[in-house]
């Protein structure tokens, strides 16, 4: 049993260091994009990779945040964007851009799993605590995009995203009320995300879309 | 007295009720216009209904939001966003938006006097008082048009809407000061807050402009 | 020795004064050049002013706000934005915008030896400490360009700003490191980033670019 919860701690560190670093250099090559500076690379990484747990951190009034606990990832976060400064060629766009879709599915999976769960955990309505681990998964992808001065990808794009946040967050909520303990509840809602997510990009579904948009598209 | 309370009571909760989803629905059409999806709308729409007392809280450091203690209004936004996508046509903005000013007015009135009287029951000076007004009547539509990518409305188009939120509050802080009791008070300041909006609404009123502008309108 | 406290105090308050105006004056300039109505000039004006400090104090769950503790600095604001509609001229921009960087500079070091030293005052990691400096100084400035619908200037001009706040930061944490006293730390790290900021204005200095842009500058 111990060795079971230290193999799952050891994944679930593993899991979730791939999972930060994805979210991470989605904002990296964002800020690159743009030609941001050194500065400006740092700033919308680090948003992108923990603005959305530490939105969600200051609405449910909880500390220490993540990079506060673990600082050690402020360094990495500035060590990526020296790197990209020093290393990033406009040739490896495309691929860092596919590279990353899989362990970006892995983090909105784990970061809505934890975001609902935390917030189940201050007692908070079941539509208000997968709210929470909607924001956890997405408000740093909005921030980033915000701040580079575009309309949020999540927001526009008809790609089911934050909305398979939505769902793996109820699965937590159904598994909750199931009586499955919390890990299992935990895993369950990761899964449903990220299998959500993979399925979409699998198959390149998209939202329906509303007929009112003005003309001239 | 009770009766009195009473339909008070039923009157404040129709008249909140009118004016979330004035607020909301300005978000809604805000969301249409930009072409976002439904979750997109779903953010927007939330954003301009409970941005602006979200942040008030956050500052005030006030819990529970009011969309925590009433999770309800989270289910309202979510059908909102839906029914746009479903119903929602080109043909239908100008009657929208044109039919939303009056309840928005009345929103404008009553998230001033509840962001004053707030802060006021806080001890906070009467200046920060009245900022909390208008924080609460005005920054949910700044964060709805930041994340539409557009200068906010409230910004820059020299129509009162924050400003009649400012003398919203000093009306609340004058009326507490004439030891009026908090409720009176509550209703002079948003008689006042939204009566101004009505009058600007009614004469096209503009505030003045600066001769400062750079060439080339 | 009191008198030495005394004339410090004095000296502290003018200085921080000083550093305060100029920073809500790049936020009044910045609005003047978005034709922002009277509120609008209010808004981003505070922003910049205060923007960074608040989003610290919220980061750091502080109270009261600077702007709670001194609410006459609201005030000021307010007069700022109504003098800037009535006497600035477009010819005034220059000037102005030239005679702000010392200031401003000024503002940088202050901000930055501030928030670091609150930071370390909760017992937060050095890196935390340093990035809240950081956060003082520049997130005012950030939101002052993302409610004006700009890619934020901290972000991509290439010329250091957050970067002096940063080694500023590490300045403070080294002084305290090396047994200094906090009042002397506070001053070393606020001439280490006002002085690395005047130099690279006067020396017109560059942070290195990737050579990762895509075509098409």
């Amino acid at each position: 049993m111990a060795n079971t919860d230290l193999v799952l701690t050891w994944f679930h560190t593993l899991v979730e260091a791939t999972a930060n670093v994805a979210f991470a250099l989605s904002g990296l090559l964002a800020g690159v994009r743009k030609r941001l500076d050194v500065v400006g690379l740092c700033v919308v990484t680090g948003l992108a990779a923990f603005g959305g747990g530490t939105l969600r951190d200051v609405l449910l009034d909880r500390r220490p945040f993540f990079w506060v606990a673990q600082p050690t990832w402020l360094w990495i976060l500035i060590g990526l964007a020296i790197a990209a400064i020093l290393f990033l060629r406009a040739g490896h766009f495309e691929f860092t851009e596919k590279a990353i879709q899989w362990p970006d599915a892995l983090g909105l999976g784990l970061f809505t799993a934890s975001g609902t769960q935390l917030a189940l955990a201050q007692d908070l309505p079941a539509i208000v605590a997968v709210l929470m681990g909607v924001v956890s998964a997405t408000a740093g992808g909005v921030m980033r995009d915000v701040v580079c001065n575009e309309i949020p990808t999540a927001l526009r794009d008809h790609r089911p995203y934050a909305v398979c946040a939505f769902l793996g967050g109820w699965a937590y909520v159904l598994a909750v009320h199931s009586a499955l303990p919390p890990g299992l509840a935990f895993i369950v809602a990761a899964v449903v995300a990220t299998g959500l997510r993979a399925w979409a990009l699998v198959t390149g579904y998209q939202l329906p879309a509303g007929r009112s948009a003005a003309p001239g598209d």
